[in-house]
């Protein structure tokens, strides 16, 4: 650290072996990410070509100064160009060796609208020989020379593109390549595009290349403060002050020959995580050819039998690279003429299932610690493997690739409109619906098909975020993908698919592919298990599932769930054979009525009580008492009333006798819909549900009650150890949180003292309305435990019904009025303030009160990063996220 | 204050005449309130029966010391008995000229469940010879001694009081009254009181007149902890430690023969404020008897024939009351041979007439200034005045009296069940509800019912919570009304009310009338304006008006406000003409389409804000964009699937040829049904609603900011001054704001520059979201003003809808989980709470930030004092409430 300060006061630019600690965050923030790379690897001894880094302090003083370089840079430039020289003989700007160079920014964070590279930087008409006589090769030369003139005039003196496009479209003539002009013309076309730069710029392109360097320079610097960049720095909040470093380098050429080379490699397999060098090359090519794809590049594997000198030198760099990152590479080199150069090296981004194999991996080769190993995988990474995915050996042909929009893999037939989608789904049929874009009006048809396809938009786009909300896969901004509506087909180059056509979608990757290719179901092996106990190890969370039924209780445990979070008692109304009797309660004429009805239905819920606690054997069960408005379990008005227009229609015609029969029909169809009707609420999320039903009908809390408390002595007698935590929803008073919790307690003695047993138990209560989490001193008192609901807390702390706003919210996210859908990642600038308003309240008067999560966001990692920066006991998700909570939870106490 | 603190060191008990300064705050603290107004009236040299008083702080004293008197109080006591004794020349238990008297508590609050008077105390087998002998009526005297040990025995010994019932029935027989019990049968009834007492205490009845006061005084200070006063003051917050104090005073007697008697009398008339002595009495009686209603008591003036001499000396004595106290006075007094004596002095309740007209009065008359005026009438009182009333020259007998649970006088006929109170009310009858009480299932019959009448019930029964809330007259708990559902009728002791009749309520002051009884509408006179300038130059709240036209802005300018805080634009879409042209917008394919029909409605948006901008000429017009999810203006979803199914069923039987017409329109219903579907909402309070709209359609704002800025550019043509305030609803985040704003800003400023006019206006929101009051400091970097919309924040802070709550609230009310109806007044502790932080981060950010409300709360006095606490600049609230909120606006800042 005192080094580089030390550094800083005297010099604007470093020669890359001068650097001192560049692999620090000191170093980073100095020498920007590329450079302090560059710096790192040439310490490290490795083959890097010459260069030095111009300082991001140097940008700033720049920026200071009003866009004027510091007194000593240039000299200092000037210097380290004289050392580069005097390493490799060459000169920059002489005629007969001369010194190209390439010029890119690097920033500190990697940063889209910041300058890209200049390559060949020293080409002029003098040098353009030299190059020709070097290579031997003069139509390369003049190839170079033409691409510098256009890339240069384009960056540094914003020339557009289109103009120089144009001058070499007179020259290709509509049907030739740019591989097909020759020497004469390249010169041809050189002479037009200095004609043009002087023609834009009222200035001659710089001969100089001196002033050629300076330049490119200043460009860096000025593309720091450019709109693009400005504009991304705010939205993702990267301060202003930080600056670009510039990289200057000395150019070396994979396309000299036969002996010369390209390419790209991981230290790693990136997909599986295997431990073999995995990449691709090309001899006699620059970067930019593999990049374009016009030549096939061959597996690395290749290359040992091609050139194996250089393999094993490469075998060897990488392997050191590795050794010394700790982390698995990906890395960039050139082979000039037999010699290998590294050009880049950064840690390889991996599949999920990889980044599990790897870390693991590396700990076993002691490369790193369990720690670092779990900090190693994302939850997102986590998250790809809980999903089905693309059986890897059934892969075909790959139809198109767009945005990973949202994970997992699903196919279905093509369909092009929400309507067809919807109706084809109501027939049973599995759809992929296909569109341009979405928009709010496609909603009825997204949300029954198996995923979705969009031409244009990005990550944020509308399908992007419904298809998340709805944790449907989906590949967004397949721009090769060209939809015509009116021919229901879409065409990928020559392919064209119909409508009614089966296409698998990998949501994981962005693949698209014709056909249904199968799937496999997530496997999760003895590497994902031993990193998921070093998380376990690391976390300070405990991570609970929300599971309303044995079976569901199981999964949980499996995914090393540590109690149940969250019970929804309501859930065990649905079945066919309690549905009917959950009617009869509901519609009963008075309390006697709703109590036989009652008595009816506790047997059922005593039954799912005992297999949960079974399941749950030593851990804790939150059970939330009935929650939900009760028309939720009666026929739909809409149903109701049809039926018995039609009835009404059908009695109009009839015969005497059956009229009526008819007529008694009616009658009863009739109170069904007057009680439908009374029951029916404008706003029923914000109507008589939660601890209201319970205050309203005290007789269905005592039977829940009574049914938690005679399963939990049952198991109790099996030998079974049960920790029933009962949960009171949707309070807004403490008076509300009292009545409720009195009965509770009345009730669980009761059972208990019938039963003989000793029976230790908690009751606490859900904080999922605004007031609540305000007067959370005043419930805490009363409370064993908070459970934030933040779901509903969501709702009406942004008054936004999740059912509703999946219509409009794509727009908000779109718009950057969110910055995420508040219903998977937590808002914390509102709905966090009152969670962390109601436990500072709440630990202040109960300093005990157990504090838990139970609403989506509990598997949500950035929100439990929040919950456990405002520590909290517990989070509570489906049991399927459990993994990533246990992962997350692990991270944020790393404070990754 | 001094002297009192002093008192309190040596003293535990005061003569009436010993106290010093009774009439203040200390006083009446260390006194109780009645015992103050008594020593008070005999430092004014009025004719009090001489007395004393033991002080709250020797309650304090008896509970800290677990029940035993402080050490020197009974000699004080007894010191000031003989004081007593001397003054009459009477001795207490002696057996000549006993001295008798009463014993009664009194707090500095009057409270209900403290304990009741005990009058002669003093008797026993001796002393009632004494009284025989004295009154020269034996049976009075033994009447009066078998009352006190009975109502001794109860409320000192607590032998239930059925005890002593069954023995007198055994006299009486089922027959007789107990004026026909003779002197013997009463001697033998003290015999058998004093056996059960016996029986039930295992102590004789004390004989020992000492004995019985000191009983007596424990008695009132234990009922001070009873379980019903521990209730009330918990409920209403009194602090527990102000004990209560003990009045004993010398009886006197109005019911010693013809020159006796007693009576009631107000300084000015309750009803009208007229100034006259107005009042009854009954000669040879005792209190209790005017109470009992079995004589028919006099009228005051007709005491001057009778007495007219102690008729002069009660005009004097009653007016030197009012001089003194400064308030018309509520007297008590007894007449005992001849000699006048005053018993209880207090503020009189009056009516809301008689509050203005009182406090008018007495400014004209120097007794009070005009602050005080304004104090005594109280916003309740007004909103009396602002209701129809019963015609005062139309009254016919009053057929029964409830409790006045909701003001207001209305008729119709009654009806007993709610399913036909809604049947009835559908087909255009005006239908008055019968219940022995209401419960929620009621709630659809009480809506469309004119006022609703309860046999059971209190003020904060359903019925009364429930009619407050939608504004019906109500009168609870007449229990003279037997309801026989069977028979479809009520009757009140011989009268037979059947269904159908008509009835009259009164809700303001209880009474049942049968038949329609004329009612009037609210006069406003000279006084009534004269009071409410008076409270307008107190006020530092501005009181502006809910208007949503030109005419209410009228009536609103006419009750005095002073501007319009809230003008729903959204109103101005459902008159005739304009509806169908809003479907239009609403159906409109595309924006071409939309754009198309929101031009057809910009005129008519014009016209209207003409309108009110000409009625509010120099105030400022708060105007809110769309507001309301827009399926609102289209038809329900039940009709049109009704007329679907009948239109289907038609076409099945109908003619090939009509069969084409009805498939066309069979399809157009589809395609509407269709759009109301996709519009349709789970929870619409919560969804594509307020500046959500005006984001996902951004042409509505521009047509409704367009229609603002015309009307304003052309009235301001015309000479009016305009101040238009553009209000953006439904803001959860800064970025919504922004976005909205800057639309107004732009259109604005557009119209500005067509028109060339110069014009200042304000952009602000409404504050109704949780997430917008926590983050109103960066809110309010950009909005000129806040207007809290206190309904939808009640709504979403307590996650409550006001549409379906009704059917619930009233049980929580009554149940005490709310104080309140949080939609009536405001809910201080968590709605309160974050208006609180909303207010107090708005202001750090925007000193200048104005500050209203716009929700109902506006007209509510008790949500207007906390309004005025926080700093707001306004309240705002429908125009027939403006007078009552510039009256509690005078109130809060006196401090009221």
């Amino acid at each position: 650290m005192q080094s580089i300060k030390k550094m800083k006061e005297q010099t604007w630019s470093f020669l890359f072996e001068e650097c001192v600690n560049p692999n620090t965050t000191a170093g980073k923030y100095l020498l920007g990410g590329k450079g302090a790379a560059l710096a790192n690897m040439t310490n490290l001894g490795l083959p890097v070509p010459p260069g030095f880094i111009i300082t991001t302090d140097c940008c700033k003083a720049y920026h200071d100064a009003e866009k004027i370089f510091p007194a000593d840079m240039w000299r200092q430039v000037r210097g380290q160009l004289s050392a580069v020289e005097a390493k490799l003989g060459k000169r920059f700007g002489e005629s007969e060796n001369p010194l190209l160079v390439s010029v890119r920014s690097g920033s500190p964070f990697s940063m889209p609208g910041m300058m890209d590279t200049i390559l060949n930087l020293g080409l002029n008409d003098e040098t353009v020989g030299a190059l020709a006589r070097q290579t031997g090769d003069e139509r390369f030369a003049w190839d170079a020379y033409r691409r510098f003139i256009s890339l240069f005039s384009q960056i540094v003196l914003r020339v557009p593109h289109e103009k120089f496009e144009r001058v070499l479209d007179r020259y290709k003539n509509g049907q030739r390549q740019d591989a097909d002009l020759t020497t004469d013309e390249l010169k041809e076309i050189v002479a037009a595009f200095k004609r043009l730069v002087f023609a834009e710029d009222r200035q001659n392109f710089p001969e100089n290349v001196e002033d050629q360097l300076k330049m490119a320079i200043a460009a860096v610097f000025d593309s720091w403060m450019g709109k693009r960049a400005v504009d991304y720095r705010r939205v993702n909040r990267i301060p202003e002050d930080l600056g670009t470093a510039v990289n200057v380098q000395a150019m070396v050429f994979g396309n000299l020959g036969a002996e010369s080379g390209t390419g790209v490699c991981f230290t790693r397999n990136p997909s599986t995580g295997e431990k073999t060098l995995y990449g691709e090359y090309l001899l006699n090519a620059q970067g930019e050819d593999v990049v374009a794809g016009i030549r096939t590049p061959n597996p690395i594997s290749v290359l040992e039998e091609q050139m194996p000198v250089v393999y094993g030198e490469l075998l060897e760099l990488t392997s050191r690279l590795e050794q010394h990152y700790h982390d698995m590479q990906d890395i960039e080199f050139t082979i000039e003429r037999g010699r290998l150069f590294i050009l880049q090296t950064r840690a390889g981004k991996r599949t999920g299932a990889a980044a599990v194999k790897i870390a693991v991996a590396m700990v076993k080769e002691d490369l790193i610690d369990r720690k670092t190993a779990v900090e190693r995988v994302s939850p997102e990474q986590l998250d790809q493997l809980l999903h089905p995915t693309i059986d890897p050996a059934a892969i075909t042909e790959v139809l198109a690739t767009g945005l990973p929009a949202s994970p997992g893999a699903a196919q279905g037939i093509v369909v092009f409109h929400p309507d067809e989608a919807e109706e084809l789904a109501k027939q049973g049929e599995k759809v992929v619906l296909v569109r341009r874009e979405t928009s709010p009006d496609d909603f009825h048809g997204m949300v029954l098909s198996e995923a979705i396809l969009t031409q244009h938009g990005g990550m944020t786009s509308h399908a992007a975020v419904v298809a998340r909300g709805m944790g449907k896969p989906c590949v967004a901004g397949a721009s090769d993908v060209n939809i015509n509506y009116g021919h229901n087909e879409f065409t990928v180059g020559e392919m064209t698919v119909t409508k009614g056509e089966w296409i698998t979608l990998d949501g994981t990757t962005g693949r698209v592919f014709r056909g249904k290719v199968p799937t496999v179901q997530p496997q999760l092996d003895e590497d994902f298990e031993l990193l998921m106990s070093w998380a376990d190890d690391v976390r300070r969370l405990q991570v609970r599932a929300n599971a309303d039924t044995g079976h569901d209780s199981e999964v949980a445990k499996k995914y090393g769930g540590q109690g149940v979070g969250l019970c929804r008692t309501e859930h065990m109304f649905f079945g066919e054979d309690r549905l009917s009797v959950m009617r009869e309660m509901i519609l009963a004429g008075g309390l006697g009525e709703r109590e036989k009805a009652l008595a009816k239905l506790l047997p059922f819920q005593k039954r799912d009580f005992v297999e949960i606690f079974r399941a749950m054997n030593g851990l804790p069960v939150t059970i939330r008492l009935l929650d939900p408005p009760l028309h939720e379990f009666l026929p739909g008005k809409y149903e109701l009333m049809e039926e018995l227009t039609e009835m009404k229609f059908k009695a109009r015609h009839a015969e005497p006798r059956a009229m009526d029969f008819l007529l008694d029909e009616i009658a009863d169809k009739r109170k069904l819909l007057r009680r439908v009707e009374i029951l029916s609420e404008a706003n029923p999320m914000l109507g008589l549900r939660g601890c209201r039903l319970g205050i309203i009908y005290p007789e269905v809390t005592r039977m829940q009650v009574r049914a938690i408390f005679e399963a939990a002595c049952e198991v109790l007698g099996e030998g079974v150890e049960v920790h029933p935590e009962v949960m009171i929803p949707l309070i807004s008073t403490v008076e509300e949180f009292c009545h409720q919790a009195a009965l509770v307690r009345e009730v669980a003695e009761q059972v208990v003292k019938e039963q003989g047993v000793k029976l230790d138990y908690l009751v606490g209560t859900m904080i999922e309305l605004p007031r609540a989490a305000l007067l959370a001193d005043k419930i805490a008192a009363e409370a064993d435990f908070f459970s934030f609901g933040t779901n509903d807390l969501t709702q009406t702390t942004l008054g936004l019904s999740r059912d509703d706003s999946a219509r409009f919210l794509p727009l908000y996210v779109e718009k950057k009025i969110y910055a995420d859908d508040p219903f998977q990642t937590l808002d914390r600038e509102g709905v966090g303030e009152l969670i962390k308003i109601a436990v500072t309240r709440g630990r202040a008067v109960n300093p005990k009160l157990k504090i838990g999560v139970c609403g989506e966001h509990g598997g949500d990692p950035r929100s439990i990063e929040f919950f456990n920066s405002l520590g909290f006991d517990y989070v509570s998700c489906s049991p399927f996220r459990v993994p990533i909570a246990r992962l997350a939870s692990a991270h944020s106490t790393l404070g990754k």
